[in-house]
């Protein structure tokens, strides 16, 4: 869309490197994934928010009217990070429990114990819709130092309809992208599982549906079964929103096979994720979202993303940062741990995080990509290397982040 | 020592905790690993370089004459960290490695194949001392913002007379403490392991022991061997060194043995570590450096750090931070490796990277706790609690770095 004034345009000079994810299909599958443009000695010329040309620093044209610029010498420009899985939306903090579980108890038995979810269900209930908003600033704002300019954030903190309605009203008011996970856990209130969904579909899922883009389940031993699921999917994809699914987390059950049923966009974690499990899910158009930051911090085994990649799967990858089990809001970590235990390729690592996340969220044909007419989302690496992003293992890589064509 | 003129004083007030090691003892061994001390509303009063005073702010005395004040509200103060074990001193980057790494080939194939360590051995030669200086200073900045106050680094990317003098000589004038590492490897211009010990002894010993604190050695299979190191080591020893050990890194090949018969200060690494090296170690008084920052790097079995601390074995934390196995510059990712993959509690994880790890370097009497008389090296996190310090992955938790009661 073009306007009567003169357009932003902002220019990004002299990069020692500008890499991206080739091609234009989304996700990428297969060796696809491990395909990366790079372009040596480069610029990036962002107008109006869009990407409007990339190339080598001797192909640029001299440029008329008013344009910003910026110096990348040293430096090199990847997509901005699309972070496809986050719990962003919540208050208080678990740093009790985690000081527990890091002198010996197990996630299931702090859960068990009256720690996990709920925990952070109190807290967040006992926030006003304002304390939710700045909550959601303050981790957005730590996730944009981080890279990520792109960001989903989902309810479920609240179980109750004034909670889980106010988490979606903080997401979409500081600009990340909403998912309704109403079925993160049965709330302590309720007598079951199915009296809780009852609630959840009849008295919240109608205004969530204006409010959130996807909904998503906790799909796991003591949340929610698989029927369950079904029913409370069936009912959001009436009500216009796109589906992902938790699964695979601690035990096998039975998500893949729903997910792959129901059409769903993405299912998450697969720690757990046998051959069966993997075969499906690289016969089908559904994504699995792995989450190794959260395997790390629960000290749980990795899920097996070589053997999806190999076999056809369309893979992302994101944080799932959440004060519980991965307090993490870093993409770039994420990318290290792909790359040190996951078995995948600093290349795959890259597309997992920008253009297959971008996917998960319905937005591939604008972001995680430094393409022409793609969204001017730049993240200006501190290393003339792009790879650093998953070389430098917990070091401050992210020098400056770019959210259309606006220096950050 | 005083001053004629007025003393020097910073009060950092309001602190929502201040955080220390308990006791005065070092290294800490057993349950005191796991006691630290916590006030809660305090303030640390700096004089002259030392901690003058630190208790509750209702206890704060009036103070007259200059003072200068910094607000810790919302705020925590642990010691300065001690990174106790680092290769900070090198020249290029071994980025190419990690990716084919990423990709599936292994430290050891890589080393094979001529890449590994003898690569940053190459480009450290080309470097002169002031690029050597340079790249100190830009990783030793790293640490700082990582909260790294007190920092040992090694030479051993020289391995001959030139580079290794001048490694030590630019690890000094950057102010970290050295350590020769001069058996890191046989250079490609030896003959065999033996004939470059000969070399190394007759004609870079007598000046490195003028340059460097303490002297270190791989002893690998690959590298040297328990033999070449007794030799080595007890030379070091004569001229005055203290003593380190690389041991039980890929193979058990008899460094806990040979570090508590010649009294090292430490051995390092200890992924492969038995029952038996555990018992050993914790009846003696050689510290156990562990570093999970490289075992998580290289896709390695962690360090038994509960069975060394259950046995009552003295423990460090470090980085390790080198170009080919951790290119990882941050103890607070360290203290949360310890944490979700050692087993090691918070508490006992503070204490491991900051008293333990100064009794490594000989400077527990200074460094290493908020007590009265230590220096004034302090990090103040970003967060009211500093169990954040592990609990927050990959965050950027150090919200300021104190050094000799001056601000960073």
């Amino acid at each position: 869309m073009s306007a009567a004034s003169a357009p932003h345009r902002l220019l990004v000079r002299d990069l020692a490197q500008v890499a991206t994810p080739a091609g234009t299909d989304a996700p990428l599958r297969g060796s696809a994934l491990g395909q990366t443009e790079v372009i040596e000695d480069a610029y990036v010329l962002c107008e109006d928010g869009r990407i409007g040309a990339v190339g080598r620093m001797r192909d640029l044209e001299r440029l008329d009217g008013d344009v910003d610029e910026l110096d990348g010498r040293g430096k090199s420009a990847i997509p901005g990070l699309v972070d496809c899985h986050t719990h962003a939306c919540f208050a208080g903090d678990r740093v009790d429990e985690f000081a527990m579980r890091a002198r010996g108890a197990s996630y299931e038995e702090l859960h068990a114990a009256g720690g996990g979810i709920l925990s952070t269900v109190r807290a967040t209930r006992a926030a006003d819709e304002e304390g939710l908003r700045e909550a959601v600033r303050r981790h957005l704002g730590w996730m944009r130092r981080s890279g990520s300019t792109t960001v989903e954030a989902k309810s479920g903190y609240g179980l109750d309809r004034e909670t889980e309605l106010a988490s979606l009203r903080a997401i979409r008011s500081e600009g990340a992208v909403p998912t309704w996970l109403g079925a993160h856990g049965v709330p302590p209130e309720s007598d079951d599982a199915d009296a809780y969904l009852d609630f959840a579909l009849a008295e919240v899922l109608p205004e969530a549906a204006r409010l959130a883009e996807a909904a998503d389940i906790f799909l796991e031993r003591g949340a929610f079964d698989a029927g369950q699921a079904r029913r409370y999917l069936d009912a959001c994809r009436d009500a216009g929103l796109a589906l992902r699914l938790h699964g695979d987390q601690f035990t096998e059950s039975g998500a893949i096979p729903l997910a792959i049923e129901l059409g769903a966009r993405s299912v998450d974690h697969l720690e757990t994720t046998g051959e069966g499990g993997v075969s499906a899910l690289a016969g089908s158009d559904v994504v699995g979202v792995l989450l190794p930051a959260s395997a790390l911090f629960l000290g749980r085994p990795m899920p097996p993303a070589r053997a999806l990649i190999d076999a056809g799967a369309g893979v992302a990858l994101a944080t799932d940062f959440n004060p519980g089990s991965a307090f993490c809001e870093s993409l770039p970590l994420v990318c290290s741990l792909a790359a040190t235990q996951l078995r995948m390729g600093v290349e795959e690592a890259l597309a997992a995080c920008t253009v297959n996340a971008a996917h998960v969220l319905g937005r591939a044909e604008r972001k995680g990509r430094i393409a022409v007419g793609y969204d001017a989302d730049l993240v200006l690496l501190d290393a003339s290397d792009w790879r650093y992003l998953a070389y430098h293992l917990g070091g401050e890589i992210v020098a400056e982040t770019i959210v259309g064509g606006h220096r950050g």
